[in-house]
């Protein structure tokens, strides 16, 4: 049996440090406001939205919810995008996601300031992870690094094969690893053979939100397996990956739920108090 | 012996088309020009300024280098910059690489306007790659999809390997490959076993800046090779690929010099005309 990664205890570790220096930043005078804005009514977002609200206010952070309908227009959004870039108050925005069909997601996520930007998804954030210089790091990334730090695992010269491509986890993540000096393999639906690759991973994170896809078969024994994946399957929530098998090969493994979930709410709180550290010269 | 992929060949081709479209806004009163900065006195920058210049001048576009001493502070770097970005009828800038020292490269690029960023290595720029959002594509990559397209060489679902991982070429790369559905991966200098990836891999790109990396034994049979490298050895320009061996196990090959090199530079000049297009809204 695989060691487990215990995200929901190391996040809960994190949530009492960072709630130190929340209520230091508050004996200052200086309360974190973090704003979400939701639009429509995506079931999914609904349990997202109550599990950020809950450990912003453990943490002593603000959380504001802008819940718009679902067929607000791209001009609405935008103009509350930059009256919350323009409001003083204000550290932290971000989009739940997934987002209706009329909106144009890389427009409203560009207008988005930077620094107010707490899931790096605005392009000069982007830019600035790839380049080496982070402002903000993706929350799921982020927790993933922290997960593999705390358990002393080390990236250098691994094989870390992500499956998934996506702006919020494959792609930051691919960043943060190279730059851990991890050699980096980028799967996803259109890969024929995911086994190929997946089979020769030192680190294999599963971030495609497909029940059961990685299977024990396609795991090398030893290796450090990252399950993303957050999927209602059978009247429950399970990863991406086949754990009860996998845990048999793996040398570590994360489960779900209480792997890298509760990591990913930590983290997006620790870019909020950053983000409030930084403005205010801290 | 593998089919050549003959970049010169293609690159006055598209050059032939970009006059073209050149002469076409000069006759509106617009003429395209691109400012290079070099700093010191490096041999191999001396080589692509004068390769930059002719064939800027074959185009039509108006190139203008402002040589600054290797002594040159990173406030006046910054004050030329800000001086290119102010003045109107400057449609691209660029910073030479290398840089000295004493020169902060992150912040200098930072500053450059991301509409007359012709290298995309402002943070906006890179993130919009990212995001699949290009406003402008790096010379070199643009320069390769370029070349593989002309030869009708599919990526999508193919097994890529870069070796590389530099801001330039291996990162901006690795994007637009995904992009096409490609898996990607990407290898440097800390991976263990290259052959283990290369051997794999339908498409090698090799940007590692290292003669003779590459050997026959690497390459899978039919693999389609691009060389990225120009490295000055034994007296000669050769590549990261052993060509003269490696072409008998590859399906297509790029050949150095003749390969990526010249589309570099040809896809440089077709940035700098698309930046000055698009501010004239073109």
């Amino acid at each position: 049996m695989a060691q487990l990664l215990d995200g929901k205890h190391l996040a809960d570790l994190r949530a009492t440090k960072l709630k130190q220096k929340v209520t230091h930043l508050k004996s200052e005078g200086i309360q974190p406001l973090f704003c979400v804005i939701n639009i429509g009514n995506d079931p999914s977002s609904k349990i997202y939205l109550k599990t950020k609200k809950r450990r912003a206010k453990e943490i002593g952070i603000k959380q504001k919810l802008f819940q718009l309908s679902s067929s607000v227009t791209q001009k609405e959004l935008l103009s509350l995008i930059n009256c919350l870039n323009e409001e003083e108050k204000v550290n932290g925005i971000m989009i739940q996601l997934p987002v209706p069909g009329q909106i144009d997601l890389n427009e409203a996520l560009a207008a988005i300031d930077p620094e107010k930007d707490v899931d790096c998804l605005t392009p000069a954030n982007v830019g600035r992870l790839w380049r080496g210089d982070h402002f903000v790091e993706p929350a799921t990334a982020h927790g993933i690094l922290t997960l593999l730090d705390y358990y002393h695992i080390e990236l250098k010269g691994k094989n870390v094969v992500i499956i998934g491509r996506s702006s919020i986890v494959g792609k930051p993540l691919a960043a943060m690893m190279l730059e851990r000096d991890a050699t980096v393999s980028i799967l996803h639906l259109k890969t024929k053979k995911l086994s190929e690759y997946t089979k020769r991973a030192d680190v294999l994170v599963a971030a495609a939100g497909q029940p059961n896809l990685v299977t024990a078969d396609m795991v090398k024994k030893g290796a450090v397996i990252i399950d993303v994946g957050i999927n209602r399957f059978n009247g429950k929530i399970v990863g991406d990956v086949d754990y009860a098998h996998v845990t048999n090969v793996a040398s570590y493994i994360t489960p779900v739920p209480g792997g890298v979930g509760p990591l990913t709410v930590e983290s997006l709180m620790e870019q909020v108090v950053q983000l409030t550290r930084r403005k205010h010269g801290k």
